[in-house]
């Protein structure tokens, strides 16, 4: 049970988002900047960081229903999201990404433990300045939002369909229909 | 030196703020509804959290920024911030305070160790539904604010009177203030 009263059958951030119009606007216009607005990374190569993180993080909800947006948006190649999930050292995406995975997953840890050469790395493979910071703010971002949804113990549903409307959706119309003005 | 290029002298956060606006929007709406919005929590109380979780996460620049906006609101009683960083279980804070920050400390370590038994005390001490959702928020907001400063290494200042006229300036200003029409 949710540790404050929250709308019933509404499953993870959903429902203090509802709850809580006054910080929901802010947090969801945040992840459309972040996840859709302009970068040198692919909204897909976004949404898998912010699944990586998520797992990372033990957060169930976020690392299903961002790891469906991940697939809604990569269509035929869906599967690699899982096989980033599994251990992304060996999942087929480019150097690049996996060097970025690597800057997210020590964000996750602690900022602190971003060394010189890991930027270095990421430069080498192609990442640019932008690419660095959306990396870097959307695993910082992902660790608010876990937070956000366990802290609160909401509500996390077993059934995948529920996650594959969420992604479908994610991946259609972004965060800011999600819950005004559908 | 920072992992990205940013504006020159211009300490933590508000380097990538500057850099980034269409991010720096929501991460300061956020600030302002979270922090100075409509609370059954005082704006001190909830800068007291953000500072608590701040040096949980070892992120020196907002510890202190944070630590400096605290002692601005709170005035004359403003060594309390100090005992409250030294150690939040003997520091002259009321109950409700303390098992907010427990709640807080729980939250930066990962949101699922938040208890029934941590929010059952809190309640009992006095926090309503909003507290405890700010608390988490708060926390969870945190754990991102330090990895965004820290995981691209920006620029730390020793001098404390840095820090003095930032806390002034969000203690009076608050975070709409901060960088756009001041």
């Amino acid at each position: 049970m949710p540790h404050i009263a929250l709308p019933e059958g509404v499953p993870g951030i959903v429902g203090p988002m509802m709850a809580y119009p006054e910080t929901e606007k802010h947090l969801n216009g945040l992840a459309e900047a972040l996840l859709r607005g302009p970068s040198s990374l692919t909204p897909a190569e976004r949404e898998m960081i912010a699944t990586y993180v998520s797992s990372a993080n033990d957060c169930y909800f976020c690392t299903n229903a961002h790891a469906a947006t991940a697939r809604c948006l990569l269509g035929p190649g869906a599967s690699v999201v899982d096989e980033v999930l599994a251990d992304y050292r060996r999942a087929p995406i480019n150097d690049k990404l996996k060097a970025l995975l690597v800057i997210a997953g020590k964000v996750q840890q602690g900022g602190r433990r971003v060394s010189d050469d890991d930027v270095a790395r990421a430069r080498q493979a192609g990442a640019d300045d932008k690419a660095i910071h959306d990396t870097v703010l959307i695993a910082a971002a992902f660790c608010m939002f876990n937070r956000y949804v366990d802290g609160l113990a909401t509500w996390t549903p077993d059934d995948p369909a529920i996650y594959h409307r969420t992604g479908e959706m994610l991946g259609t119309l972004g965060y800011l229909s999600s819950i005004r003005g559908k």
